[in-house]
């Protein structure tokens, strides 16, 4: 079985135009790095993926399932990126959720990005102009509503900028458009809360418990002063950050030391070990 | 042709899975009143997508095609509620928005909700808990980022209440779930700004432009001392509120007024008249 894609089991590439998906971005998804047949966060993710499912009332799908159907999307891939979107299912029109929903589940299997140079030399990074609504009752989980990081990161196109750094609108930094931030400031390891806005990173949490972090407020201003600026991200591991606009830093040792982390994890190809 | 669905003017009901509608609720929408073959709103409708496509940097779709395929779908409805749809189309993986986008269009026909009763009597509302999160590059525009309002939707489920009010963090009423709201307080016609939340209904539009009206900040706890209250809809025309959680107000001259200029724009049938 060769099929990239599995819409509800089935090797599909469409959806209904009426599924609540489409209509409202009314669902949740997942994007899981295999190596191999391996998906080392695996559990995390699927954590994350059924406590979303919870907060949208959304009926959670099953991870043996779930699990088997990336194994049949990855089919011989030695390494993958795989998505995993779960809607509300086909709905009438308007906003009332179904009494009883029917998820549609699609999974689908596509090329990593390349990594291994960020992850050595680190990223160049701006700052977005577009500050992150505060929607505490939406924060944290990855669902299917995106503009916000689509209109960000439509604000460059320079290739060689990586990311950019997402404030919300107390100038506070929350987080990059497809990756969690932390700085070492002061000697201590900082990363932004992610209850009013952001997305509780499946790597965020990784790192949450590798190593000692402190979550706290971080103005803008701060990263002036931090000592080492990284990202987080299932996809690509741990990013060491270059430079945001003016500012520069060099790969540090929390960094190093959390790559190590993820080598150990089994991301060994992706984290230029 | 009595197709009820067409996505790019084809008779088809899916799309790709990799659409970005579908993975990012990346695109917008209009729902459309029609009577007979007439769209009375048509030009408001026609002149927010083309706005909203604008900010979010979405070629806009011809209005002739779309005018062309909505009256495909709506076939032989003598009443019909047509869904516009508009996305930035397939995508690679990841939120960089295509350099060259191919959006999707989808236009759909549905039975419209009976309106006549509610017209007539009012409607019942309650306060929802949710509180609409203050994103100014998003607000006023129809797109599909709509977990807010299902959210919210979803807080009740007794067919006796028709919709709920919606407030900002700081407890500004700003709509209903799907419709806008105006509020005869101290004998002047007032509405929320949508400049920061909400959305720029087109109903809303007809009546700032039919009448003398005021854009306020609205506490909730003026509607207390309003003399009317009532809701806009391009799908249900003028709605008055017979209550909201303990408030209660009968029809008043204002919304009766604006209902016979629904009238005269030509949506007799759901205006009681």
């Amino acid at each position: 079985m060769t099929a990239r894609l599995l819409v509800d089991g089935v090797a599909a590439e469409r959806v209904s135009v009426l599924d609540r998906g489409f209509g409202y971005g009314d669902g949740l998804f997942e994007s899981i790095r295999l190596v191999g047949t391996r998906a080392p966060l695996w559990a995390r993710h699927m954590q994350r993926l059924t406590a979303g499912c919870e907060r949208l009332l959304i009926p959670a799908p099953d991870p043996d399932q779930l699990w088997h159907e990336t194994q049949q999307v990855r089919a011989d891939m030695a390494h993958a990126v795989v998505r995993i979107t779960v809607t509300r299912g086909i709905g009438e029109r308007g906003y009332a959720p179904p009494a009883t929903p029917r998820p549609t589940r699609v999974v689908a299997a596509f090329p990593p990005p390349p990594v291994g140079e960020a992850a050595i030399h680190g990223v160049r990074m701006r700052l977005c102009r577009l500050r992150l609504a505060e929607q505490p009752r939406l924060a944290g989980i990855k669902h299917l509503n995106r503009l916000e990081q689509v209109l960000a990161r439509a604000e460059w196109n320079d290739p060689a900028i990586a990311e950019g750094v997402l404030c919300d609108g107390h100038g506070h930094v929350i987080s990059a458009t497809m990756a969690n931030l932390f700085a070492v400031i002061d000697g201590e390891l900082l990363t932004p809360a992610v209850d009013r806005c952001g997305i509780a990173g499946v790597a965020r949490a990784e790192v949450l418990e590798a190593t000692s972090v402190r979550v706290a407020e971080i103005p803008l201003d701060t990263l002036a002063g931090a000592s080492e600026l990284f990202l987080s991200s299932s996809v690509r591991g741990i990013v060491p950050v270059q430079s945001l606009e003016r500012w520069t830093w060099a790969p540090g040792a929390v960094a190093r030391r959390l790559q190590q982390h993820w080598r150990d994890l089994g991301f060994s190809m992706e984290q230029g070990g």
